[in-house]
């Protein structure tokens, strides 16, 4: 796997996934079988959306960490200085941004949410350094240009509900000319991979049905199969299950980047094959990198690759039609291009065209949509 | 436990949860834990909706197997006569009433799986006998009475987001005089539960921020609690975590129920508890019957209750602002409300007054939302 030369936030002890509920007196199998269920409940936040989804967030522990580290790394260079945290949410990043020495702190949060910011900023002797404004960046102004900004923005494949547009724009209308954003950079990756088993098993099911229950419904698979190529699946990738190493499928520089660059993203990628697998699809990750301007301080990445622990993020996986057999050095190569959605900007539109070796290209759709449209 | 006398539908050895994604060359700790996670992936249907909702109704073998059985043991009933479909969906349950020698199904579903359905009709050699109809009950007329209506018309907490007001219409509209409804009756039952370690990992969340991050915000606790302890959470069981018999809430005669019958269901309820316990909440779960009147075969439940096997139902817990201990012989005594969503209703609404012995009467409130409202 290709690495970043910046030091990556290393597995803590108390990494943490959604958790897991205890159950101390089961005994039998079946309860047992219950709690392997139970892991799998889809309606973990689900039912206790709003503040459920900040608690998801900080409790990404890779995700909270690196943002805690990367500020804190940045000390010299917001000690008495203006920041801007845009997307605050919860106010966390904004508090950190005060343990760093900020002089003041515009928080900035267009839901409600940011009542609860102003509650943490007063609970942590705050309130007089965070400014919390519930409002889009659009629609306000700072009484100051700020030196920094910091912002949580990305979303699943970097860009899916991302707030990188609103970074953007307020980058434009109050960053000091040379001032400090965090992370300056994005990076988003491609990888082959193998998944063989869950493909089949989705895919599969419908031609089970008759011997399961007496009912032929084989016929359904040709529909199961178009949409389930044709969505994103957010799924965790072992990092065993990469075909190749990753191409880098764009470079995003946050001090440069306009509008209009994320209006289409389209890059080649070419993979060589480690060996005799099965292609099943294509998986794409991000890391972003804080570049602190510390002397002395290394800059840092969050990675959400499958060869670092887990992130909320996870992965995103996209299946090809049919699964294609792959050799030592068979070349994948093609083109992928990214732009947002037509009627909701938010979206995601994946356009992916493939080839494996001298085979014919093949061009595949995907989209990333809240599963309403 | 309450035992109804029928009799239910045993575990069968292929019983199925979500596919396990399954990863065989994982050997490190860290892999472990990932795949650990894997099991909560809360996007496992999120993405692959549609036709993946079908397909998780049809892989909970308890509900596939019990209207299966059902239908089948009706056969003598069933046998040249007509049949109506209510919510038809892929049209397994059409296919059942053909194998039990239906002379017609009328198969009605008013979403586009209905061209599923007629696909599978043909598939199983009974486009003949299925008249997929892809409309809503109350646009279309059949061209005669049916003899019989089948429907899976549950929902979480049985009268979310269900179909039963389209399967009262049909039945007014079209069955004949002392005509067969499978399932025939519905029961909703209502226990106290216990549940320590979930309530506190998620509630004193916010408490543990600070020692994990270094930033205060346990003053979100009261707006989590506000939130987690107003939404009904769909949850498995364990039927150890039940404090006490169940109370039969409500039941639901199918022959004789009318819409207004659904605008309000109220049921006092009171429990005697087992033993010394903490008292978190109270969980929901139901029971529907299929009497098919052919003399010599029992007639046949489907429980949904926490002492049975998983079905996608699941459980749904209603927590207590703060956990109360009770001993053996506590009494915990109250009324439950229920009523549909005033802006959806297809939502429900649970008024729910509880009493702990001799203590205060408290009146909560909860609804069962799809999270966007």
């Amino acid at each position: 796997m290709e690495k970043t030369e910046n030091d990556v936030v290393p597995a803590l002890e108390n990494e943490e996934a959604p958790a897991k509920r205890q159950c101390i007196r089961c005994s039998d199998v079946e309860k047992q079988e219950k709690e392997d269920i139970k892991e799998k409940d889809s309606s973990y936040f689900k039912s206790y959306e709003h503040i459920g989804i900040h608690e998801e967030m900080i409790r990404d522990v890779v995700r909270t960490n690196s943002y805690r580290l990367a500020i804190l790394r940045a000390s010299e260079s917001l000690i008495g200085k203006a920041v801007a945290d845009v997307g605050a949410g919860t106010g966390v990043l904004s508090c950190f941004c005060v343990q760093a020495g900020a002089r003041k702190v515009y928080a900035i949060e267009a839901s409600s949410i940011a009542k609860q910011a102003e509650k943490v900023a007063e609970a942590n002797g705050a309130s007089n350094k965070i400014n919390v404004i519930q409002d889009r960046v659009e629609n306000i102004e700072l009484p100051e240009k700020v030196d920094a900004i910091v912002s949580e923005w990305m979303g699943h494949f970097l860009l899916y509900e991302s707030m990188l547009n609103s970074v953007i724009l307020a980058r434009d209308k109050w960053l000091k000319k040379d001032g400090l954003i965090l992370p300056n950079k994005a990076n988003l990756y491609l990888a082959p991979f193998t998944n063989v088993s869950f493909y089949c098993e989705r895919i599969g099911f419908w031609s089970t049905v008759k011997e399961r229950f007496g009912v032929d419904m084989s016929c359904l698979e040709s529909e199961a199969r178009k949409i389930f190529c044709s969505d994103v699946h957010i799924e965790i990738v072992d990092d065993s299950d990469l075909l190749a190493r990753e191409s880098l499928i764009s470079e995003l520089d946050l001090e440069t980047l306009t509008q209009d660059d994320l209006e289409s993203i389209k890059s080649p990628f070419r993979f060589s094959c480690f060996g005799r697998q099965t292609l099943c699809g294509f998986t794409a990750w991000f890391t972003v990198t804080f570049d602190t301007r510390v002397k002395g301080k290394e800059s840092l990445s969050l990675s959400t690759s499958p060869d670092e622990p887990y992130t909320h993020w996870r992965q995103c996986c996209m299946y090809l039609d049919k699964p294609v057999d792959v050799e030592q050095d068979t070349i994948i190569a093609g083109t992928i291009t990214l732009t947002p959605g037509k009627q909701n900007r938010r979206f995601l539109n994946i356009e992916l065209t493939y080839q494996v070796d001298e085979g014919e290209a093949v061009t595949k759709h995907y989209s990333l949509t809240d599963g309403s449209s």
